[in-house]
């Protein structure tokens, strides 16, 4: 008896996982504790702040109560915590839960809760589709980004070794000479940078519009990778969807076809002689 | 009598709406109500400034004037309202007729006569199209731009967070800090900002890389996006048009043709058996 | 006999200006005289000064000598004057050769002596081509740019009512503002702009993020635009490549061929009756 | 029995060579190499300097060691020396070796040891066809590039001879000039730029945004060049990849193949008269 409750309790729980309005409920109650969020950095009076705070108690325990009715309402156990967003939603909820004392903590609790937005890409199917195919076109830049950050590191060496005495805040070692690079690279105040170092050695000049010209060239060149990818992957959609609707019938169907007919005709006319 | 004179009237006015001269006197009107707005912004001469609102003058009595035509010269008076356009010009004619004394109203009824520059949109075709494109292109891109907005949201929250002490000015609130991120997206001064934070936190350039990558990455997508659904439309229209020119002639027509006479043939045959 | 020896002349100016040596000379001289103009930009000892007044007299003497070979060598007088490219050169020879005392006027001698340079897009072939691309490509951008400089006007317009007082150099009157959004599109201390409007009108940052958003809204668009119509144009040149590759050999001439012989085969039956 | 020694030596080591391992090996030296390199570029205590220099010794003999296998290994000599990754890695080797004691020698010295980290290209065969292809897109860019220089050129001419007295330090030669021209073109701080010479010249905004329209539009039709390229490319690849999937069945063969049955079944009738 007690499993056949558990087992309805279950069904219940998997329907409820399954409706759209507890989905709607999920992205609305997401959308408070963002708000929450938002509300607490500005100067707030203390009564509010208090009914945030009881706000922040209700969202953590709804997060609790609805991981668990996910967990619950899932089959199989195991499979849950093969998907890296569930894993992800009970680490939020988990280290939410936990009492927190020390202000270092507390500053952890609070990037926690800050996180817990990050729900939304979670619950929101479209979004968690958006951000698996960003993430699958990452590997195929893997070389391009290999050439860049070796590109990076041997401008930064010399950079470093050549301008480190010049000014050692953004020169000192090769780590802040690699962040140095990068400003160059966004173009942010890049020629006051120059201009310091042309001061020195007349021909440094030489030095930065060549990083220019390679990091754009290599960034120019993924670019192009990553459209000339996705345009590929929509032409073989686009070809499997036409194939699909043109059924069987191409070239050598037909040639077949004519083949076989053919043979027909040549009977039937042996069959007059 | 009067409904004929009436009718004759209307039908008048319905020519002179289709008249492609009468639009060019109007798209005339719209580029002197737009030099009028531009030469008030001079320092002029008081009898220049006189002539300035004679012809503002004119120009309002003038759109009182064609709207009431494109109104009278229209059948369906209910259908007039449906078209966005329509109730945009005649929301900016009704605003500048009304007679404005307050000082700040005064400022409301300037902004209303830059507006007009606006009918440009609604009166040339080619113009309309394009914003009608443009607007088409928007929901489309609905996800990625919420998915920007969590990006921008979170990473807000995390600097209002950790450096509104530092700079009040740049991450006082969460509003205050996505507009500072919005710079560093823009790339304008960003290592000042980042060069702020690094002075308490040494690793806040974590923040600062990691935001401008996604953001960078989102931005591409969203561009790539764009650029193949163009170029998919494109290719839909290209596909449709070669199907008009080669009319019915595919390879299944190409098929029952063979099947047809091969079945002729046989008949032929036959008969002469 | 004059008139012979007048013919032979022309003869051998056709078959000068059409040797390939002669021109690679030509771009040699052209050369010369922007080493000249680069040099003249240097301090340099009044004997070199000396020397390169003499390179500029031959290069003015050499080009005055060229244009001449060239419209004696053209056989239709009338044809030479309908190039643009050989107005262009006879004016800039002409300006060249005019003796300038006026100072004001030296600066337009030295201006005219810079724009030789340009000598070199119209003897390279295909730089020549180039340009006339690019300016092929300019007029399917018009309703593009003219969307873009209403934009910009409504916003001057309303910059320069708004933020006049505040800052006049940068919001006097309505050109200087265009200027002033333009320096904003391009993201150049746009913040420092904002910030500067925001201390007056709290809401500034609405005006400018969507002059931001529009303005790049509408760029992408233009880009898009471009990279649609070039693409396009070449599929069209493919295409037609292709057509020619593959002779007649099409869908509706395979349809006619089979047709031709099932009406043989039908008589052949026929007449065995 | 020497030159059996010599062969069976020469098979071991063109082995080595193609081994996986072997290679692996060749990129872990290196990247500890690159590693070296950045370590010196921090504060150290003395004896981790010692110990990076003891590592710096095996380097450079393990890269001697590796050339030498290489070079070994290659049954053909002179083809050795034919490929340009080959003499730069002997280069960077023979360099290293080279004991230097001049101050001037040893800054030499620290670059060439920087430059081992390009070696990491020359053994990923991955990252050698990523430069190939890149340094392959550069000569069809060759007259856009020809283009952007003289319009580089006459702009920084014009620039030198107008605004050469107002700020040397921007406008002081034709090559100072283009530098600057090249700041403005990045958007660095151009406003400032032009601010200052507008004070002069009231009309110099014409030369700074024809200036930034011109190569904004070069530089477009660089980048719409280099995709179109790059889309035409896999086009081509994704047709001969289809051309051997389909065999030799196009139309062509299907029209002879109509063609052969026709005269077949023409034969058929005809003998049975």
């Amino acid at each position: 008896m007690l499993t056949a409750s558990l087992s309805s309790l279950q069904g219940s729980f998997t329907k409820l996982k399954a409706n759209r309005g507890f989905e709607l409920f999920v992205v609305g109650v997401i959308v408070v504790s963002a708000l929450v969020i938002g509300a607490k950095t500005y100067q707030i009076p203390p009564y509010v702040l208090a009914a945030l705070e009881v706000l922040d108690l209700f969202v953590t325990i709804f997060f609790m109560f609805e991981i668990s009715i996910r967990f619950m309402g899932e089959d199989n156990k195991r499979a849950f915590f093969k998907d890296a967003w569930n894993i992800f939603d009970t680490l939020i909820v988990v280290v939410s839960v936990i009492p927190i004392e020390n202000s270092d903590m507390a500053l952890l609790g609070r990037l926690v809760r800050i996180f817990r937005v990050l729900r939304m890409i979670s619950i929101i199917p479209e979004l968690r589709l958006l951000l698996n195919s960003l993430i699958k076109a990452l590997p195929q830049l893997g070389y391009v980004v290999l050439l860049m950050f070796i590109i990076f590191y041997i401008y930064a060496a010399i950079g470093s070794t050549f301008f480190g005495r010049i000014n050692p805040v953004l020169w000192g070692d090769i780590s802040i000479s690699m962040l140095t690079l990068f400003r160059v690279m966004t173009f942010e105040d890049w020629t006051d940078v120059m201009y310091e170092t042309m001061e020195v050695y007349g021909f440094s000049w030489i030095f930065f519009l060549s990083f220019i010209f390679f990091t754009a060239f290599a960034f120019l060149n993924m670019v192009i990778g990553i459209v000339v990818n996705v345009l590929e992957e929509e032409n073989a959609i686009m070809r499997a969807e036409e194939a699909e609707l043109s059924g069987e019938l191409t070239l050598e169907h037909l040639d077949q076809k004519i083949e076989a007919r053919f043979v027909e005709l040549m009977q039937a006319i042996e069959l007059k002689k």
